[in-house]
């Protein structure tokens, strides 16, 4: 079975935030994002596939379109196709994001 | 901004597992699904769709194909399109599951 154990999977690179990849299949993609204090995924867009994050650990300011929110662990948020998108580590601790996209993008 | 929270949002049946959808889109849809203990989601497959299951709270039976694992909190779980899978909580507590699919079925 095709089991990821968030504790056994995460990885924090004191560069930038890591990105670690879960599943992938035709459809769709479920990666982990590791941030250390003050690490971000820059705010940017997808004409055609949708993202969710799902807040593991920590907490994080998000923004979509022009809304900007602290959002943390047991929370989710809807990045749809076409809206601007990226998340800040504020706080003085790890952050820890589960995200899910679909369609898997082509490029 | 569309933020899910969970504490909030979650929602439990005496009768049966309970659905309570957070996102959906054209591309790809975002349930809860809530289980009091005894409670299953039968096993079932899609021809063309997957779905991750990301436990949240408690620990779950989880079936896809030929395979039967225990999964707690913190772990996610692939079913692929066209293998069966379902979910059957033998705990005696309850227990929260965070489902993504994609793409969204047309049914």
């Amino acid at each position: 079975m095709n089991i990821a154990t968030f504790d056994t999977m995460k990885t924090f690179s004191p560069e930038k935030m890591k990105k670690v990849n879960l599943f992938g299949t035709d459809r769709m993609f479920c990666d982990l994002y590791c941030f250390e204090a003050g690490q971000f995924q820059k705010i940017h867009a997808h004409a055609g596939e949708d993202k969710v994050y799902c807040v593991l650990e920590g907490q994080g300011t998000f923004t979509v379109g022009e809304e900007e929110e602290v959002v943390g662990a047991g929370s989710a948020i809807l990045a749809p196709a076409g809206l601007p998108h990226g998340v800040m580590n504020h706080s003085g601790t790890r952050l820890l994001v589960l995200v899910f996209m679909a369609p898997k993008p082509s490029h």
